[in-house]
Parts: structure tokens; sequence; C-alpha cells
């Protein structure tokens, strides 16, 4: 599906589904890892379920995520059925992002982490809410 | 703490804790990306739930880890708590893994990353357990 290019940065349209291409085994677990194993994703899905949805939200975000590992990201979240595009009503010719009902369903693993990182590291804080409805 | 070089792959002893020296944010979703984001450290965690101790079984799962990222994995789950060596009563001289109270604390989450994949990724079974108790 071609877009025509519009706004700053742009995912790139090549981040076709990793879970299938690069699947190391048909453990669960494993295959999660393949999509959602690293440490920026879901950092993305987090700022996602706290309302942000414009790229220049994401990279406010206190971790700093590189322009290029967001879009990447992004794309891949998209072409995996997690997150979808919709044009933003702010900027007209702007793309937003938002979770799909596949994202939203990592809500209670988000809660897991977010629960266990509170817990067993010290110095966290829960500042963001993880999603719109907290 | 020096230790007498046993056994064929040993972990590396310089990997230090990584959550602090690393921080990115103060957030403990971000924090526990910092420490279990990747995709072997929770394939190494998972391993050790189904009851696996020693160096050569984690090598034979199927996802087919690597030695070196093996042991780097080992040495960074137990230089953050949540695995101990031990003497392995198999073999004379050679140690063995284990998950650690802290360790053991992840059983909910690898539940949910479990859970998830196997109700949104297609193909993926449940082979293993993720618990010696399942």
């Amino acid at each position: 599906m071609p877009r025509t290019k519009q706004g700053a940065a742009r995912p790139p349209d090549n981040a076709g589904p990793a879970q299938n291409a690069h699947r190391r085994s048909i453990c669960p677990v494993a295959c999660t890892l393949d999509l959602l194993g690293d440490k920026w994703t879901l950092l993305v899905v987090r700022d996602l379920m706290s309302g942000k949805s414009h790229f220049k939200e994401f990279l406010a975000s206190p971790e700093k995520i590189a322009t290029n590992i967001l879009a990447e990201r992004l794309a891949r979240l998209a072409a995996n059925g997690l997150v979808e595009r919709y044009p933003s009503s702010d900027i007209a010719g702007r793309e937003a992002y938002r979770l799909t009902e596949k994202g939203r369903s990592l809500r209670g693993l988000m809660a897991q982490i977010k629960a266990w990182g509170l817990d067993h590291i010290d110095g966290t804080e829960a500042r963001m809410a993880t999603d719109k409805e907290n």
C-alpha cells in the first residue's frame, strides 16, 4: 500500500511482519519476544496507552528515543496489527497513531511489567498512566 | 569475587548491574526493559522456570542460543540478583544455575507473555512448562 510523503519523519514501509519470518521456535514466549523483545517497542506501546498519538509526542518522552528507531518500531507495530495510523485532527495532512484492539490487549502484560519494576527496581516511580482510562 | 576456572563455558564476571548504569528514566517499564528487554534474557528465565539448570541444557533449547549470549545473560541475571550459581550435584566441579526469589517473582510476567503469545500469535504452542510446579 503506497502512501504519499507527508510530514517530517516517516516510518519505512518495508518493515513486514517479523513474527513469521524470523520465528525461532513455536514457543509463545519466544514468538512474543521476537515481536516485542527489545528496549524500545514496549515504551512506544506505553506511550500509546498513556494517550500519546503524534510522532513528536513519542520523541518527547524522557527516554529520548531516536527518530529512526521510533519510525521503525511504529512501522513494525503497524505491520503486525498492533498500531494503526489515522489522519491527525490537529494538523492537516499529518498522521497520528493509536493502538488497535490487538495492541490494547497488551495492557495486562504492560501492567505486569510496570508492577514488577516498581516492586523490584529501586528508584522507579509510576508517573505516567499506562492507559487513558487510568 | 574471583572464581577459579572450571568447566567449559564461563560467564564473564565483568557484567555488573545494568539497571543503574544505563537507566533511561525512572519509569518502571523502561527500567524493567533495561534489564529484561531483549530477545534472549527471558528465554533463559523461561528455561530456568521449566527446571533447566546446566549450561548445556539452555544451549539445547530449540531457539539455539549462542554460547556467548547465554554466558552474558546468565552473568547479567546473576549480577542483578535474579539467578544464583550453585555447585552441580551431577558433575563435580561444575556449576549450575537457579532462580533466586527475585527471579521467581517473574512468574506472573512470564505467564502474561506466554498467554499473550498463545492468544495473538498464530502457530504458537505451549509445550514447555514454565514452572517446575506446573
